[in-house]
C-alpha cells in the first residue's frame, strides 16, 4: 500500500466498492485517515455523522446499518458505546470495520501502532522489544488493543501510570496468561533505560478530583528532552503517541529522529487500506505467521 | 441499475457530472442514498448542510442554489419548507430533484415505494392491488406523495389513522377525481385480510396533546405478529416503511418474509442512480406506459 | 479549465491526489468551490470541518495539519485567526492554500474576482479601469486582497464607505507605494459616472451602535436600478459581490447585464482549478508578466 501511494497515489483495486464511514463521534485522524485510505484504494466513500445524519431520531443503532447496508460494501464504524461494533455486525452481510467503540476496543489504531512499530525497527516481528505505556492506561482504549497485540509476541511490557489509571486488570490477565512479563510503577524514569518503545498517551485533567495529585501526577507524565536524558534513553529509542497530544510531549521533541509519532499516523493510512481491501476480498489474507486473532 | 451495482458495483455514466448535495435539514437514508447513487454512476459529489456551510447566514435560497449552479450539474435539495424545491428550481439552468420540502412532497421515496412493490409483486403495474396506508397521514409526506402516484392505478387504497391525522382533504379529493375507491377507518384490523401493501409510519407521540389518546391510538399502530394473525393477513402481503421506525414495527417482524422494508431501501438507490442518470440526459425517457406526471 | 468543464466536465489531471479541505468556519461558496475543483481534475476530497472533526479537543493547528499531510497531497485552510494559514504552512512539506484567515487575507477571492474582471472587459491586464470598492472596507477581508492585487496595475481605486468603515491604512498605504491613486467618499453618486468594476460589499448592522447612523448608512449603500441611473453609471459597468448578499444588492440587479456576480462565482471554479494544478506541479507556473507575488 506503501508503494501505490508514493509510485502513482492511488489505484483502481476497489473500483465499484462505497464505503460508509460512519462516525457517531467526532474524529479527524481516524476518520480521514479511513476516508483517504479508500479512495487511494480507487473506491468510494459516503460520509454519515450524528450531526448531519438523523442518527440521533430514536433510531436503533441495528437498523441504520441494515439501511446503509443496502447501498454499501463495507462499513467504518465509530461509536460511544462499548460493543457497538460487535452490535453492528452482528445483523450486518457486509463487512464492518471498529474504528473506536467507546472505552471498548481501538484494533485498527493497534494495527496500525504494530506496523508502524515494524517500520521503525526494520522487523517483521515484536520479539525482544520492551514496550513501556505511559499516562492512562485504564481508559485509554488504544493501549488495550496494543498490549494485548503485543502479547502475541516475546515482548516485555512496562506500565506507568497512576495509581488509579492502571491498565484494568481484563487486560493484565490475559496478557500474563500469554507468559508476556509485565512491569508497572509510576515513574518512567526507572524503565525508560531499558526502553524500545515509549507509547504515550494523555493523563487527562478532568480523571481528577485532587488538583494537587494531578499536578504531581502530570509533572511526571510529560515526556521532553530532559526527561529523556534523565532516563538514559538509548539513542534507538521510538516514541509513539496515538495523537491528539496536549501537553505531554514537547514540541521540542518534533525534530527529534525518536520521534516517530507523525510517521505513525502515516502507517495508519497503509494499514486502513490494507485492511479494507483485505475484508472485500480483494488482497489475500495475511500469512499464517501472524496470530489468527489478528 | 440494478444489474450495475450487482454485476460491477459502478458504472461511469455520469462521469464529469458534479451533484450538489443540499440537506438543510438533517438525514441519513435519503442524503446517502443520493450520494452513493451518484458516486456509482462515476459521477462526482459535493455535500452541502446547514451545519457545516454558510446556509444560516441570512442568504436566500434562491443566491444559494444559483451559487451552487455555477460549478454543478444537477441539485438534490432537502429544505424545511413547503414550496421550497419549486421556489429554487426556478431560478435554475439545471436540474433539481426534491428531496422533500418540509409537510410537502418526498417525490422520490414515491417512486421508490412504488418500485419495491414492483418488485415485491413482480409486476409493472398497480392495478388490482389493495394498498393500506398506517399511521399518521396528515403530516406524512411520503404517503401523500404515494397515494398520488397510485391513484393514476387501477388500485384500492385504506387510509387508517387517529381521526386527526387523517389524510389531508387535498390528497383525498385528487384521488377521488381519478376515480380511485378510498377508504377511511381507525382500526387496521378490518382491512388487513384484503391488503396486499401495508405501508406504515409512525403516529408521534409529540402530535398528541392527551397521553391517554396517545396510548390508545398506539396501541393501534404497532404492527407484529399477534396484529397480522388476528387480521388474518395475507401469506402474500408485503409490508412498507419509509424508515426510521421507532416501536410501531416490532423488531420480530425482520426476519418474515412479508417484511419489505430494508429490500425498500435498496430500491431507492437505483431509482435515485436512474432519476439522477435521467435529469442528466443520459438514459433515455421512461416509456409511454407511465403517466408523463411521474 | 473552464474549456475543460466546459467540454468534459472532469479531466484526470490530478489522479491520485488528495486534497484535505479544511474548514474551521462555516463555508458555502469557497468550501464547495475547492471541493468541486479538486473533483473536476480527477483528485480526491477528504472534507474536515470544526464540527464533525476533533479539532476542538484542544490540539494546535500545528499539529492537526502535520496530521493530514500524512495522507493528503495538498491541504486548503478556511481558519478564524488572522495568520493561521502561515502558521500552518511554516510546518508543512506539502503545499497549503489559504481559504480565508479571519480579518488577514482571502487571496484565492481576489484571484477570481481578478480573473472575472478579465473576462467580463475581455482584457489581460487591470491598466486603465476604475474600480470602485463599497461598503465595510475596513473589515473585508476580500477588499482587502483585491486592492493589493490591483495596486501592481495603472489602475484608479475609489474607497466608498463610512467613515468608520474606512479602508485600513496598512493596505491604504501599500497600495499608495505603488503611485496608485485612491479616492476615498462616502456617497457612491460622486464616482458612479466613471467606475468601470463596482465592488460591493456588505455594510452589516452588527458594526454599528447607533440605529439611526446605520439607516443614513444602508440607504446609501444599497445598489439597485434607481441608484445606477442617479449615479449616471455606464452601460459597461459591471458589478461584482464576493456573495452572499443580504440587501445590499437589489434582486432586480439580477437580470441586468452588467450585473456579473454570479458569473464571479464561475470564475472561482476555474481560478481554484488553476490554483490546485500549479501547487501541485501538475501545470506550468504564470507567465512573467504576472508579478512574482501573486
Amino acid at each position: 500500500m506503501e508503494a501505490i501511494v508514493k509510485s502513482s497515489g492511488s489505484t483502481n483495486l476497489l473500483q465499484g466498492c462505497v464505503l460508509s464511514n460512519v462516525f457517531y463521534e467526532p474524529s479527524t485522524r481516524t476518520s480521514s485517515s479511513f476516508y483517504a485510505a479508500m479512495l487511494r484504494l480507487g473506491g468510494l466513500v459516503v460520509p454519515i455523522n450524528a450531526e448531519t445524519s438523523s442518527v440521533k431520531k430514536g433510531e436503533t443503532l441495528e437498523d441504520t446499518v441494515r439501511s446503509l447496508e443496502s447501498y454499501s460494501d463495507v462499513i467504518v464504524l465509530r461509536h460511544p458505546e462499548i460493543g457497538a461494533a460487535q452490535r453492528a455486525s452482528d445483523v450486518l452481510r457486509i463487512p464492518l470495520l471498529n474504528a473506536g467503540d467507546g472505552a471498548g476496543e481501538h484494533p485498527t489504531q493497534a494495527l496500525l501502532d504494530a506496523f508502524c512499530i515494524m517500520k521503525e525497527f526494520n522487523v517483521t516481528t515484536f520479539d525482544g522489544l520492551t514496550v513501556t505505556l505511559l499516562g492512562d492506561l485504564k481508559h485509554g482504549r488504544t493501549v488495550h488493543s496494543l498490549a494485548q497485540l503485543l502479547s502475541h509476541y516475546k515482548v516485555k511490557l512496562n506500565y506507568v501510570s497512576p495509581d488509579f489509571l492502571r491498565m484494568p486488570e481484563k487486560v493484565f490477565t490475559e496478557v500474563k496468561g500469554r507468559g508476556v512479563p509485565q512491569h508497572v510503577c509510576n515513574d518512567v524514569r526507572s524503565v525508560l533505560a531499558e526502553t524500545d518503545v515509549l507509547y504515550v498517551t494523555r493523563v487527562q485533567k478532568e480523571r481528577f478530583t485532587d488538583m494537587k495529585q494531578y499536578e504531581e501526577a502530570a509533572s511526571l507524565y510529560i515526556v521532553n528532552h530532559a526527561l529523556l536524558a534523565a532516563g538514559k534513553a538509548k539513542s534507538t529509542l521510538r516514541i509513539l503517541h496515538p495523537l491528539p497530544r496536549v501537553n505531554e510531549l514537547a514540541f521540542e521533541l518534533d525534530s527529534d529522529p525518536r520521534a516517530a509519532y507523525f510517521r505513525q499516523m502515516e502507517a495508519g493510512l497503509y494499514v486502513r487500506m490494507a485492511l479494507l481491501a483485505l475484508v472485500l476480498g480483494r488482497v489475500p489474507p495475511p500469512s499464517p505467521k501472524f496470530p489468527a486473532k489478528l
